[in-house]
């Protein structure tokens, strides 16, 4: 066996503007670099409170069960979805981009009947749409939904859905990976079920947990199932027990230096506060699509219902949109998201989240994409997209 | 919603020598502090090859599917087993511990039929019992085991036990969490075909990560499959084609920080040297036993049989094992493990896991073990096991 050769770690230093992960705060990195208490030391264990606490304030709940899942986003989508699903049982899902997609694949895997609900990607469903599937369906035991879709850049309202679900003896599961911390979640108002998330969005966490918080009426669920939950690894009773005061089962180990990281992430965004994050959030994407109009590129996502943190914007007809994603990436070293699926080649994502937006970066990113595209002799006279950012922030 | 008052992180400096985390070097945390690049930038591409190339040189393998997975070494766990189960498969799975029984769980989960060879906990089983029960069960689809038994310190053989199950038409799958990168793992000349660890013991990582090697046998079972892997996290197919060089379909965010983290300690392992690295760990416990006999514990194991990495020791009679631990934690700030499952409040549980493995801490943790058993007027002369482990240090 050859031993493979392999240098000391220097990546490039990359400005992060794609749909994730983020950009990461010093405090953040310093905090993951901390000598590892062991996972059952009783101060790891009130490192695990506080925690959890950090994370009922940031999704706007008092649910007991709210923890960070052992894996990334998609762990934390699976977990909510197994957990309340099993074989046989319908669920609702909305369809407007990958994610949901991504929900109705799983959902088939955990044995349920999968109700597809599509929409034009970009767009947002009328509560309307999905009270008549409820009523047509019969018992369903879910409506599984994408508050903010990564893959194209709509926010979907959730307001008075809980309610909605539960009149017809439903759970309702939100997926909330690219919004937590960027624009409001409110669990408990939304009468929400199962809400999910990932770190390397909002929140500016590196990537590798995945909060997750579950009502009381999810919990009776998981209980009042007749088969185990598929996944042994993502058992809501079992993480439940290993992350609940006072008991604190071993079931697996914590990746501990995550949490320390997520830890501080979450101070950082408690101390700047919700509001003002959301403000901030608003602000710098506001900002970035007045530029972007001045680049000639529509916003993918239905107007009203543009989500601040993830902005999707169509690549102007007769450009090499990989390209100037290339050009950015070698001569500006800014990451900025291409489409997925359908919208492969037809749409960029820039991601404005957490320490991501900043006046710098949209400045930043729109000079490069306006010099970008000037190389394909597209795009406006240089300086014309900064020059409408900052018209803006001086407006706003 | 009360915002939770959430301190600046400063937890206390422990020597970690239980079951895992074991220490972390100071490159480990300096590299898990980089900051980030996005997951699919072609620069943390090239960090993934590299990542593989080094698991392919611990794991002594040429599997093109040699990987980390995105969770916790239980993760790596069920990613084995589910990915090769599929519903009504048969599956032997030897029970000798915690891990053992953790497998059956999930094989159930999965639908397989589970057919358990129970040993005594400490104990390893004869490869004559696997054969019998390979030709008496009729078609099985894989044989599970667990090479190094974290809950009760015995290493069981591997060698042969792949041509066995290949005669037999299974696979063989391998739990190797306490054992990558402190005593051999050889997944070729085993001929083992799913191989998983944790990144939190041997290899001195902190715990995020879950090495997995896949045989090119297990990889045709995958695609074999009349049924969808029940994990979509987990499913190695899409896995596969994330990690692929050339390929690199977007699946979920790996986690960044963790990787680099990994990658760091690989090097280091490699560096040391793998044979080195088992000379040092064999050679510390060693000097440890050599102490804990003085102590007037019994080894758990059976005799040749013990794991170097995890020793686990019965308490001597008469002893409060658990204030051994609480003053051990409090007095010295050294973690040791308890025993699980029918061991709890019988077992001290040492974990001598790659960074931990020096002689400074064979000592620190025999004088504060003599010191604990002293404070219950138990154990030998103060100095006795320490002068035990020097002794065996002069002689070795």
């Amino acid at each position: 066996m050859t031993t493979p050769n392999v240098p000391e770690l220097v990546p490039p230093q990359r400005l992060l503007l794609g749909p994730g992960p983020s950009m990461v705060h010093p405090r953040v990195l310093r905090a993951m670099s901390t000598p590892l208490l062991g996972h059952l030391d009783p101060k790891f264990l009130e490192i695990m409170n506080e925690v959890q606490a950090q994370l009922r304030a940031v999704f706007c709940t008092q649910n007991r069960f709210t923890i960070a899942v052992s894996g990334t986003g998609s762990a934390g989508m699976e977990a909510a979805l197994v957990n309340v699903i099993e074989p046989g049982d319908t669920v609702l899902v909305v369809v407007g981009g990958v994610f949901g997609m991504r929900m109705t694949d799983i959902v088939a895997r955990a044995g349920g009947r999968c109700v597809k609900l599509d929409i034009p990607w970009g767009e947002t469903i009328d509560p309307g749409r999905i009270e008549d599937a409820l009523k047509k369906e019969g018992k369903v035991k879910a409506v599984a939904l994408v508050h903010a879709e990564t893959s194209t850049g709509a926010q979907q309202p959730i307001d008075g859905l809980g309610k909605l679900c539960h009149q017809h003896g439903a759970l309702l599961v939100v997926d909330t990976v690219t919004s937590l911390g960027g624009v409001p979640v409110e669990v408990d108002a939304w009468e929400a079920d199962a809400v999910y998330s990932g770190t390397q969005k909002c929140l500016s966490c590196p990537p590798g947990l995945a909060p997750l918080t579950l009502s009381d009426r999810a919990l009776e669920a998981v209980k009042a199932r007749k088969t185990k939950v598929q996944s042994w690894y993502l058992d809501a009773g079992m993480v439940a027990d290993y992350w609940a005061e006072g008991k604190r089962v071993y079931h697996h180990t914590a990746p501990i230096s995550m949490v320390y990281a997520l830890r501080e992430s979450l101070r950082i965004v408690l101390e700047e506060g919700l509001e003002a994050r959301f403000a901030r959030h608003r602000r710098h994407s506001a900002a970035f699509m007045a530029g972007v109009a001045a680049l000639g590129c529509a916003p993918q996502a239905q107007e009203g219902r543009r989500l601040p943190s993830l902005n999707c914007i169509q690549v102007p007809s007769g450009v090499d949109e990989a390209a100037v994603r290339k050009y950015l990436l070698a001569e500006h070293s800014i990451e900025i998201g291409g489409g997925l699926g359908p919208l492969a080649g037809k749409v960029w994502r820039i991601g404005l989240m957490g320490e991501s937006a900043r006046q710098e970066n949209v400045l930043a990113v729109l000079a490069a994409l306006e010099q970008g595209l000037a190389k394909q002799g597209k795009g406006p006279k240089l300086g014309a997209a900064c020059a409408a950012a900052l018209e803006y922030y001086g407006r706003a």
